[in-house]
């Protein structure tokens, strides 16, 4: 019997990112969506790109309670997931969150990056940062996981191999990261009307960009030891992708061939990361769960460079999250996610 | 037993459509992938986002003869497809040619039109016009189909039922179509410089497009009449995807509700014709199978306004061929192609 | 001494388009700019490419009756021009509207295709139709100038030499035009979302679009005698540019060469229209007061087609009124208009 | 009475911008263009938006002799130019070469970077780097001037005063570099190839770029002290424009304050260079000759980051070039290139 499904909040890009692989998934069923502003309208009257395909009726919120279901994505925003996941505590579903509210280490860090009050303080204390290459084994067992954040996916599986050996200076690290505009969600508003990102690029969130303490706390922790991080992230004028350029220089003597080695054998067995020979373009992954890399060693100026691009709404969102339910559920974690990647 | 497939001219971008459906296509494997330049590499050495998804080695042409085969797709260029359908005419596979070399009614309308000579006629009185909607029966009978052009697919559909039922003056029809760049093919050119074509939209065949031959013929037939239209191309600054506006007088009077109701009822038991219900939108479609329709009668003007919206390399091209194969095969005409538009 | 020009209402980009030209208009300076909204700040805040170039502080509109003014432009909303118009009537300055407010023929036909009231009827008495290439001599003595929409120029233009001649069938003529976002405005909206239009194209505004209107009634009173146009508005993923495709069936005999030459003769003194030898893009204009033609005719189908492209914030708006104020001025029409399109 | 100018190459983005400015420029006149591939052409006949502009006739090279010019743009490819410097290099005419011929500090390290024989070495011993900002002295009295490539502008402005001031530490510079892709000229390729750059972004030349090492002599050159620069282009789906994100570590104390108060005072009687209070964006200055910086020092990380923006065609090319122009004339370094950005 197929597992249900509940997606809450169905109006955003993720909301529409998760139902475009749920509909396909062979082991659930979307049993329930809802929508506070929209309820009674058809899921395809607010994504008009899926009719005759997903017809069902938005529901408010409050359904949820008889509905049901095995498992609930919460595509809600930062601040408004925390009382969800407060209400649901102890309801008898999993939980995947793909907001900020529970990525980070401590309630006080969130308060200070986040600049607002956190209402589920023992949230922290049973989420599960929802990274399939680092947390798989933790993931099986969660009841609530926080989906990482897109440029934090990017930039920790670019480093995440240098970091866990130990092999980079820990305060000279620069992840210059370039994202497109769905990351800044769908709500129209002046950083993406159009002809201020149409043939245009610039640089914003410097120096205090969330993702910037998600990435250096998990990469911590990964690596047992402090870290001095400095991420930039830039807005491409497309729609999805993120290339993340990352800097370190290495703490001790690297050859080219260890580091591609490195790499090969860190990821031997992830099926979504893909090692790349030359550098990879963000459409290389559109629309599919696949990040690839490629890392370098530049013996002049003693610089390693990894370059890593994927999907901000797939690997970066929506599908990361589905990858997680299929762990939580016992699936394998491939099971509905072989989407070749769109391109051109 | 999934039948066997091959696809002859992997490099363009039908050839990597192609393979992007039928990787994940149930009933069918991939048999054999062929290039003639270049033969040894990897399908994933041209088409790196295939990389760890397919590792075929393309093969020259000549392996088609010891392949044992089911049916040959031909992603070749207007004039080489015709040379490999008349050597494999007595094969014991099936073609779909998606080419422009047998769409035609005659070989001289061919020669007019393409301006090059045609080397194989007969294959005019074999082949089939690939337009499921519109020649089903003989599609499922045929040996060679030619699979129609994307432009044809979008204006064909678009005015069928008007054609069909005769409710339009045969002389006064306008299809101002636009398109995105991947129609041009993979190869770079001027025409299709990223800085002749960003920012930038212009018309082109005028007059002349071979397209609208293809149209007039396939309308022609269907409303077994004499018709004048008038096709203007235009290149949108997009990747993929066609939009047709279609403009006709109606000959008699016709109200609004009797014009939806006309598409309704004609297009009621297609499932890849959905009818909506304001100007549809490119993206709507991207990636997908769907042809979207809007129909409307202006009072003010006395002028029927057709709106049709499709994927040009989907629709218009690769995944129109695997529902003719669909067909050809006696599977279900969707197998295969149920995928949710890409929308951001 | 030159002549003082006033700016009211500064935020847009019209606002900033007029900006762009009068800072380097040799005989002509900006004594005052407007902004209710953002009175006090300096222009260069609100458009930040300004910064060093035009620091001037934003006024309220009331600083206009003392500020001893020439001439005003009018970059205000549909609406709100008329108000201001009303307040100036009898003021000691000439006014350049480039709203809809004083377009039309008559305050009953905006009231029904603006659907708004019209609260100064007795503008339209002295207001003239800006389009210099048709009414410059009214324009000359004109105290008020209804500065044409921008799919109006676009249109008006490429069909007005059929008109005058009076060389097509009334009854059959199709606009179908294409225009960039910033037609549109500067706010922000979910219909110029940048994942709304990015790779993405789509109709909008059929049967209904106001522009409609005044292209007809412009046409009527160029030709004398009543006209059938429909016109079907499209919008490009580009920033700045229209392009029209016009069809026309001819009332009686026309040659290719008798259609060019009628064109070239017909603009042969208008320094803003050029005819080109093959279909013009719309980059070929951008950022110049420029209007490029192309005329043909099709034998095959015997219908006319011209296309023509113009910047929709310069010809279709800024520099137009500029041109306007030019002739008003009694100086040469291409005054401080000279600059060359921006391509790429 | 005008100073008589010659542009030897027409065909490319260069030598339009060149034309561009030119053709408005009060103090010169075009007196030659000359293009080996198209002699006979009109210059709009290459580019058709100059028409009614620049009707001039395209010569053949060898017309220079003969055409008693003051002044020749190169605007060859790298390997050209070099030929045309020994050939006229006892000519009566000044030269301002805008390949990368004579950009680097000596013949071998140009041999190493550009792996092509260097055929004109003494060349390198007149020839002056044409960065107004750094060598406005040297450029006024120069015979051959090597105008800067479009990413060294960008960083090296962006890093100068720290350098010139010994600020930061001299191995752990990163500069991340965006650019579009008219800097990979005119001619079609596939990495230019328009599905192959929209809604698409890559990092390219990792470690190998040219570039590189002109940033790093000039630099060096500048601080007169040995540095280590990672510099990393990207190609951009846009136009035109360059973004530079740089990052350096301070070698003692620097506050805030002191790091903004050292540009503003660095750049203070700069024409072209703004400070901005923002991270700047290239649309903000599309089309002019500006370049905008943002520089600020993040406490968290000690890092200093500088944010720099232009338009590689113009302060990147063909504008810079008619700045060393004016300089080596004697005019005001601003004549003729105080035009408004295009935004949006």
């Amino acid at each position: 019997m197929p597992k249900k499904i509940a997606i809450i909040g169905a109006t955003g890009y993720t909301g529409s990112e998760l139902a475009r692989i749920l509909v396909c998934h062979p082991e659930v069923e979307i049993a329930l969506i809802t929508s506070q502003s929209h309820s009674g309208k058809r899921f395809s009257d607010i994504h008009p790109f899926f009719r005759d395909i997903l017809e069902t009726e938005l529901q408010t919120a409050d359904k949820l309670a008889e509905a049901k279901i095995d498992l609930a994505f919460l595509a809600l925003p930062h601040g408004v997931s925390m009382t969800f996941a407060e209400k649901f505590k102890n309801a008898n579903f999993k939980i995947i969150d793909l907001s900020g509210d529970f990525r980070l280490n401590t309630p006080e860090s969130y308060e200070e990056w986040y600049q607002k009050e956190h209402t589920f303080k023992e949230g922290f204390e049973k989420a599960i940062y929802g990274l399939p290459e680092l947390f798989g084994d933790e993931i099986a067992e969660a009841e609530l996981v926080a989906n990482p954040g897109c440029y934090p996916t990017s930039a920790i599986l670019a480093l995440l191999p240098l970091i866990r050996e130990n092999l980079i200076e820990p305060s000279c690290v620069i992840i210059d990261s370039k994202s497109g505009t769905t990351g800044a969600g769908v709500k129209a508003k002046a950083a993406t009307h159009f002809s201020n990102v149409n043939d245009n690029f610039k640089a914003y969130g410097l120096k205090k960009h969330r993702h910037s303490i998600e990435i250096q706390q998990v990469l911590e922790k990964a690596g047992n030891r402090d870290l001095t991080l400095q991420f930039t992230p830039h807005l491409l004028p497309i729609d999805r992708g993120i290339l993340t350029t990352a800097y370190a220089k290495p703490s001790g003597f690297i050859s080219e061939e260890q580091l591609k080695s490195l790499y090969r054998s860190f990821y031997a067995d992830k099926p979504f990361v893909r090692l790349v020979n030359s550098p990879p373009a963000v459409k290389d992954v559109r629309g599919s769960n696949y990040c690839d890399f490629f890392a370098t060693y530049d013996e002049r100026t003693n610089n390693i460079i990894v370059i890593s691009v994927l999907d901000n709404l797939v690997k970066g969102a929506a599908r990361q999250a589905v990858q997680n339910m299929n762990i939580m559920f016992g699936f394998d974690e491939r099971t509905g996610l072989h989407m070749v990647p769109v391109n051109p």
